[in-house]
């Protein structure tokens, strides 16, 4: 067999993909709402009878929540785990889609032919790039490519409240491959695709500040009594330094500076600073002095204030002196930045800095490590050329500046790594009225699929 | 007639004395609620009545709100303009009313005995004890001490609408009088009367900071995008310096020192600093260092940040990062403090701290200039001396960190000082449930206004 001929084949059939993915676009598997419950369970049974169609031996996996569709294929050569998720998000408000979102179509765009439908991107079309790259390869060869072990999520637009469960539950069964591709992600651009290899972890916390037990008069205390807002002000006002730089104690600690090929890399993509900001109406970049904004957005931590509250905030004026103010803060944290540790840093700080007659506590809004994929694995590599071939230009090994849950689990659980490879664009209007998914990303991902496979069974 | 006539006719009239404020009490004259209309213009009329009984000519003339009851008496002689409000705050929540808030009753409380009901101090006790003090005077004289125009509005609880165009309409009958004598204040504790002299002014701005032209998901932007709330932060930090004084550029122009006259009756008061913060929980005094707690609310002029809110401020977290973030923020004046001056170099200082990509508005929450009385005027030290013969402390000219809005009308539409002069105690619960007034008070400054008459009649 050769690759040609598979991608060959991918090309000749593509009608009969989009036919499928229509099928699946078709089922209204909106997951939050309990009223397409049934609908959730019938996008599984598609996706098992799909995989069966296959020869695969999968099944629609009870949870307290919608099902989990497993499948096993293949033997011998890598074992890869593959991620996609069959529910979608809820389609509100209804009278801003052109079209009803449930009623796919091929339509004509500005930049080429797009699929038009809820789920078309996020993530039916992202999820059946793959199964169609199999199917391609099983119609040419006879055979998987490799071990091929299919995880269907169908609760990623709800929370995912069933997945660690069922993920530690079926530890043993589901942490044998070697390595889990995860197709839910981006191209960088429409002519350069990326993998994911760093994704910032997450650090929340809540200030609050008390000073006097009750709202005062600033008339009559003004002056005198300590102002929980002015306090915070002057926290906040802290946590950067002249050069953007956090202040924190020991926050530094674990942030490494990029390696040379990463680097090398991210200065071939030609990263639009200027559009980036330009497009959310900025343009002076915010984070470290001497950074880019690709390194401020992906590979640099920072310290992000997400709220803030405190006195009278309505309309018109009040001469209150506030008992109480609060911010919520949150760190994005990359390499090797503990987040316990920084975390008590922080709070120390932050006391240190509170009058001895105010009062703080803190909230705990949660934690994650950044997660940094070893690209040492010869199977990045592999699959950064493979998608290179692809596309017109070379694939990059990019960063995140959010975080992606899923990855996290897998890494804690069932101690994967993960490769993010997804061809979705930043107009794909994902979450959105209108949602749509490039006829060319559908076409090009599935012959992208093909190659990678290629790539890493060689 | 001697002084002391009169005063003995005063303790022998206190029942009856004590009756009539019972029947001023029982008339439910809440301002701010259309319900109470008509008992208003009771009140309004109860007035009118008993300044009749006195043999004045008075009338309840009508505003669009509620009427305005005007009196004119005596002839010759300094003439004085007495200023009371008939009207009271709301009773709700009256399930935390021990009594009727309408039913008045004498009891004995832990410091003496007290009239308990809506309005006992605010302000119908206080505006009696000038009344009984005429009555007394009249009983035992058979004339007034000098001219003495009443007036008594019925809006002051309900920020007083009709009460500048009144004055307007009305400058030439009421400009007249030589000074303005105030009954709504306090005494400065049981044992020390106080002629408020000075009253700080106010300046009220909002700042709003806007960032990106939407909220932003932390983790896509964090780092590169500015975020409103630390612009904020920086501003609101950047206004007090580390000895706690204000940093707008000529924001001490017209703050002066308090004379030393002053000064020394204040430091003769033995104010309790630490019983006034550690009221609220409070130990450590806010201000500029090297001020005194006094001074930090009576002679100082303060920045004070009353209210401030961005991003997302409810429970739990939510990774945004706010396009916009705005604090209220108020500045107390003294002195010949220009607020206009004030307003521009904020301002000023505040735009040259937002990023080029950034942008702040600005709201006008009023101001209004302090208030100094010229005590140089000897009505000031005659009543200073009057009161200080009837309490056991002698009394002081004192500063108030509020301000009263009757005063700056009277300064600016009649041309009139405000001599500041009441009976009332912190624990009143004015404005609150089980309202009192200290049965002392009314007794005692029936006998405070009788000297004060004498006073400045010689």
């Amino acid at each position: 067999m050769s690759l040609d001929t598979i991608l060959s084949r991918i090309d000749d059939d593509i009608d009969a993909s989009t036919e499928r993915l229509f099928e699946l676009l078709r089922i209204p598997s909106i997951s939050t709402d309990p009223a397409y419950k049934a609908d959730c369970q019938t996008a599984a049974d598609w996706l098992v009878s799909d995989l069966a169609a296959l020869g695969v031996e999968a099944e629609a996996r009870p949870t307290p929540g919608h099902p989990m569709v497993i499948g096993h294929a293949g033997e011998g050569g890598p074992h890869v785990l593959f991620y996609g998720h069959y529910d979608v998000q809820p389609v509100d408000p209804l009278e801003l889609w052109h079209r009803e979102p449930f009623d796919p179509e091929v339509q004509d765009g500005p930049a080429g032919k797009v699929i038009r439908a809820r789920g078309a991107c996020d993530d039916k079309g992202q999820l059946m790039t793959f199964l169609e790259a199999c199917r391609a390869w099983k119609a040419v060869t006879g055979e998987w490519p490799c071990r091929i072990t299919f995880v269907f999520e169908g609760e990623e637009e709800s929370g995912s409240p069933s997945l660690v469960p069922f993920l530690e539950a079926h530890k043993d069964e589901l942490s044998q491959p070697d390595i889990a591709l995860i197709c839910d992600t981006g191209l960088f651009d429409r002519q350069t695709p990326a993998i994911t290899t760093m994704l910032r972890g997450l650090l929340g916390e809540e200030i609050i500040v008390t000073g006097p037990d009750k709202d005062l008069h600033s008339g009559l205390y003004g002056g005198a009594a300590a102002n929980p807002i002015r306090v915070l002000s002057k926290i906040l006002a802290a946590l950067h330094d002249g050069q953007g730089r956090v202040t924190v104690p020991g926050f530094y600690d674990g942030v490494t500076e990029l390696p040379a090929n990463i680097q090398a890399q991210w200065d071939a993509l030609g990263f639009d600073a200027e559009g980036f900001l330009g497009g959310v109406d900025l343009s002076v970049p915010a984070g470290e002095t001497g950074r880019s904004v690709l390194e401020m957005i992906w590979s640099r931590p920072t310290c992000e204030f997400n709220g803030i509250v405190g006195g009278y905030a309505g309309d018109g004026f009040k001469t209150v002196l506030p008992s109480q103010a609060r911010a919520k803060v949150s760190f994005r944290l990359v390499g090797e930045q503990d987040p316990f540790a920084i975390r008590e840093s922080f709070r120390g700080m932050v006391k240190s800095m509170v009058p001895a007659d105010c009062t703080v506590e803190f909230l705990n809004h949660g934690n994650s490590p950044a997660t940094v994929m070893s690209t040492a694995d010869p199977a990045f590599e592999k699959a950064r050329l493979a998608l290179s071939d692809e596309w017109p230009n070379d694939a990059a090994f990019i960063g995140s500046g959010g975080s992606i849950p899923i990855v996290g689990y897998f890494k804690e659980i069932l101690g994967m790594d993960s490769m993010l490879i997804g061809f979705g664009l930043d107009d794909d209007l994902v979450h959105s009225p209108n949602e749509k998914y490039d006829f060319r990303s559908f076409h090009k991902g599935i012959r992208s699929w093909a190659r990678v496979l290629d790539a890493l069974t060689r």
